[in-house]
């Protein structure tokens, strides 16, 4: 989109077009109208990353529209919690797209990203805790950071996070995924010195009343280090993970 | 039904029924029993639209047996959460009625009602709040309000909103219908002096705890101005920007 | 009700009565009739320990009067959350009970309790948690246990609770008091084969709403061999871990 | 997994392997990474029991993957909250494995059990409350415990607890598992001196909020010797006394 | 007050008084504005007791005011929540007024009330409850009800209730009080047929929660013929059962 | 067990045993054991009304054998919430029992009830609240109460309840049924001396969070003479109020 | 301040300043920094009222601070939850200020506001609910509205509202501030078209926990036009009432 | 610390010392057993900064041991919510110390940190808010980070914020601290594309719940970006601020 805006710019320089004409063309760009939606244009411009659609809620139409329009205007797409069928209809129009089923992410990149250096690890407390961490990793990618996975590495059994120290030491980000009591976060945090994401999951039955239990705890942690994420965005661990990611 | 009232205290003027039979026939008119459900019907005359009917919890039948009566009463009818089902009966048998899909609403409304002078601004903070949003449209426009829609300009892009303030100015009573954390609200009423009332929706997930999270944060408002209405309650929020509209 | 006693006794003497009718006259003794409080007399024989006060919401007249009641029936006496005012009038009229500030407990017992033969390890995660430790310490002392204490080992710095695996391993019961996120309990419980009783304490602030933040985290430990008493509640933890203490 | 460790260490002893050779081999072995999962394959060692799967929010085919692993390795299995698919397609590949359509539980154990000497009550308020209660019992009994079940006997007829006390007085530990109110945990325990595991379930309805009710009530309880387990958690019930039967 | 209002009535017969004046004094009557309160003067008429004053939030004058009226008009007075302190400047204005410290209650009646038949027991679970006992006794006394306490009573030692068994058949009416878990009114309901109020105390710390754990339970009953007032509601729960005693 | 009750009638009979003897035998008889359920049997004998099969979480079968045994005993039955297809497989073996589909309530009385002298009223305040009316209707007229249902008369039109005064004052008990707010508790309280039983449903939407805003609401009446049951409890109000209605 | 901005502007057009120098002193205008607190000049111009001082958190010095910037600049005072002796010292620097003590609030207005034509009623249900409508009072006669007070009719005696509907009537706006249950918002509601704003209060205790059961019955009042403000926020009733009374 | 631990190696490598010995001495290192406190004294090594004392809960004289400990071997204190008492206690023994009154933090560093080169922001939505800012900042610089603080800049008026985006864009990690509706957080995310970390703080009142309706809209936030601590903790943002900060 940058270039569009130069493009505007330079043709205002040459005198091709007036100033209330490149005002007009300029302030067109922030959002387009779509009746349902505004897709917010130049968020790329101000934050680094296109408007992400968060699927529920939406109809499959509203979702494939505002989908192309993003695609168009920024060449990357990523939207979350959408259906495999919302998949194959969108990928019948835009032929690039991608489709994570353990996350129900759609996603696409027109260019690759410029790459971090800083890895992320991806820890979870257990194997139920995986379509969101499979969320978080899409996002990270996305973004251009390299990712590390670690599974299944909840206090239950402590070595087997302990045998893994390494991982969290080579790590710029970690980010925690945890349900039920949510230990794992402030575990990790008290092992090394990298900043913790937590994401809470609504992993778990009774007393943990839908992540309501593990999200309490992260926010106590006694470690100092970890911050926390809503319940279940992986999305948004993935995003803030990559935004401290050097 | 104003007619119908100064009727029989004419008749009874006229000496063609005594004043037993008026307070009889006066008596009935309050609401009609039903064995089920009483319908309200002087509520028009007490309250200016007549009782209107929210459909979750109550059988099909009983919905459209209520809708019959208060159409024969006061020719307006106002249904909320009624599916397609209802419509396509009551349709049948009474072919004026109208539905919104988006909205689950079954309207009519025999004749137009007296227009108001001001405008009633509509706004959403994203695409999925627009089922709450055309409720509260529904409701308005049925009431004689001109009504202005402004769709998915959440705080995440505040330009969206920032250039929409003629929008804000030129309306009399602005409603702003959020889920998730419900910013917009305390954001669109200090940038205007304006009424705004609040509608929280459900709209979000983990956290969100089905629209508690935005219903905290209106409530919290750091900017006077705002008052609140029930978590998705289009139609509340509707009548109550009708009823001060001028 | 002591003179009816008397009377048992001196038929039992005089030979009227054999000593089985008198123990069944006796047993039906449960408790005395203080008008405001019913003293649960034969609590010491059905459950193996007398009735426990517990001094919130009483004032220290009936504080007294109960515990001179209980100690004159069974030689043991346990108040908790009484006031040092509370000991010190109690103590001109009974010389020989203690008290234990920390845990603002009332303490006494005329012989030695008989002693059990495993340890009870009372593990804190922090210095604030102490005095619901010295509530869990006086109980099982009382009680006959042997107790190892075990400080401010958080999860925070792991090293701290891993350093004493030993006392972990040497107890034969392990009661874990933790405030804030409650990790310790899943931590300890994973670590060895022994049952864990989580106490949640109130420390910490805001998200942990008063140790409701730490008892849901308890209640959904991810390591099984974990059950979960009241906040703070150092007396329940203590009473519970002597029953299952051999 | 002992002789497996021990020939191991023999291999080194006789030379027949390095001590690096026998320092990796002995560390591939506390758990296995299958990529979704870590099997913490020396639980067993580490606490006496192997690791349990929790059902829920598992792929049928990891659950059937984990649980291939840890027969191969323990010999014993429990998984918990597992539909009878799950159930029917483990079995063509490890026929040996049994299930109880009531606690939805899938279970094995190779060699019997060392067994012990005291049993488990397990006591239910009511009918609905069974489903926990068999989970509980599967548990106990794949430990080697002697369990006696006694249904609803809630304190709504209190006789039927009262008549039934030689249950109480002969078991080792006691189950309460409880919906609705949850009093028949304090009620059980006010009765015998032997510790009282609290599992507050999910039946009931409207104020009982999935459980919170009975949860609240049993952490409340105002006999001590209660400890409380997750809402519907039998098999942490049944794991926590086998920890604590002799 | 029914004097006063015969008078006019009988005034108007007599022809002292019009129809008008007639009309305008008995309009008078139902309640008297004093600026900061409304003393509704005919609740008495209308509900068989005037209306009674919660001190909570009130100033000592506003009490001191409404309980004057009050006692003018009806020769009846109850004030709850009041210090004693209220009491004793009442008392130099109003010298027949009483004080009970337990309940923080001031009260009057100048003739003796008709008394009822039947006995209401009014049960605690502990000594803490009291004073919510206390409340309920001098309102049931007050209404002309014989009140038998019965204090002390919790399910911890289940036979000081069982042995009672007396107390709650010859009642006709049975008030349960109790904090912490609240499993008194289930077990009193399940052993007679008569209607139980339970009232919630907050008596407890923790997850007592003020005394919702209580309340909860309360509601929960699985044993029917239990309803539920407010936490701490001595008043309601004297009151109501004054309504239902014969 | 109806052998050994028919052995003792026949020793009666035969002068083997005494009127006291027998009727000591069959006091004992308390309960039958049906392995998942224990049937209270002498419930009808000591709470004047047998148990009342409440149907969530029971299998059809586990519904059908008990109300079998309950009809055999007691010659009455009440289950509710229960679905057409029990009552239906039960009507097979028990021809006489009754279905009430509103209020999902099988019932059966193999001889009429005495018949109370009162009425009670069942009131609610909108026409979604009627299946929980039906159920407490059907409680009272299975006990003996006459009952006048009056629906749909909630606050929003004060007049509907104004206008049906006459129902409230010739009732002796009044059973108010209301969601979303739950005002018409107070409301009617206020209006007459009768004691109301409140009724909380979870008919609203959003911030009434399944009933708890009613609950609170009828919990916190500032007109005493108000008790509350649990959310959607009719059997229980009706229950409870047969018990005080004369 | 509309003065000192014109002010400026015509200096700018005669020359005396130039546009760099003029832009400057405009942006000081919007707040001015204060180190602590950025006094938001300019909302005057923006929203009709200048910014109102919220005194809780805030030390003495920092409210009289501020209160004087906003003096100088506006003319107009309003400053809510402020202590006797704020007010003593602000009094002494400036003179004009008044204090209102029971809803404790420092006010001033240099000139008369300028006068809305519709009358405001302000309601409350009980006496100790006027706090709250003094608030609501001292800020609506500050913007210029005339204020109905109506305190101490709560529906406990419905006559008592009843016999006021031409005060309801006569209103344009009508502010309706209750605790305990809050039922008087859907009462006043449904007998008039007016809008109503309800104001929870946190009069009561036990179940009203703080005011909640009141916000969340006016939540879901049955009686539409309702709109809710912030538990005891008379002021921010006040400042809406005063927005949308003509 | 690391220093010291150089030269015990050195010490063994000279053979001064044996590696018994040695590993004795290193042994020691990491906690220091004072009874009632371990203190993580390695934790600076681990973590990059020593144990922060959270104040509350703890006795000044607790406090005042492990804070000279900490001083003794990392040079660097941090003491949160502590009194001025306690600081002048502390000074009196290491007069180095010093008290920020309005974080209530007593902070010390011997040597001056090494610094980084990014900024971090630290903006408060309302003057209240000033507390918890003040301890982000004191943690900050204590960790070399520089600060710059932007105060009452909440969304109320929204040009405060608008008007200090060179703040934001120069920062390179921003913390926003906001009470009431918490909207300060989405806003600032949207505007830049930093990682913004967001302090719930209990300013509020009503239904902000202690700080709880802050902390749901943060959570919630429709801009991604954004990660949450715990109400009221600057501590915690600006330990995590400086991990992320470079």
């Amino acid at each position: 989109m940058a270039e569009r805006v130069k493009g505007i710019l330079q043709d205002l320089e040459k005198g091709h077009i007036s100033v209330p004409k490149a005002l007009g063309l300029l302030k067109d760009f922030p959002y387009e109208d779509m009746g349902f939606a505004k897709v917010d244009n130049h968020r790329s411009l101000r934050r680094g990353f296109p408007e992400v659609i968060f699927g529920e809620g939406k109809t499959p139409e509203q979702i494939i529209k505002i989908a192309k329009r993003i695609i168009a205007h920024d060449g990357i797409l990523l939207a979350t919690r959408v259906g495999q069928d919302v998949y194959r209809a969108l990928k019948k129009q835009c032929p690039g797209v991608k489709y994570e089923p353990k996350a129900r992410a759609i996603y696409f990149r027109r260019s690759a990203p410029p790459r971090k250096t800083g890895t992320v690890a991806v820890i979870t407390a257990g194997t139920a805790d995986l379509p969101v961490a499979e969320e978080a990793r899409v996002t990270l990618e996305l973004m251009g950071n390299d990712v590390e996975m670690l599974c299944d590495v909840g206090v239950a059994g402590l070595h087997r996070i302990l045998d893994n120290k390494d991982v969290l030491e080579k790590a710029g980000v970690i980010i925690v995924i945890a349900g039920m009591e949510g230990a794992l976060a402030s575990v990790v945090s008290g092992l090394v010195s990298k900043p913790v994401i937590a994401v809470p999951t609504s992993v778990g039955y009774g007393a943990s009343f839908g992540g309501l239990a593990a999200l309490l705890a992260m926010m106590n942690s006694c470690s100092p280090g970890v911050s926390v994420v809503n319940i279940d965005n992986g999305f948004g661990a993935g995003y803030f993970a990559s935004l401290i990611n050097t």
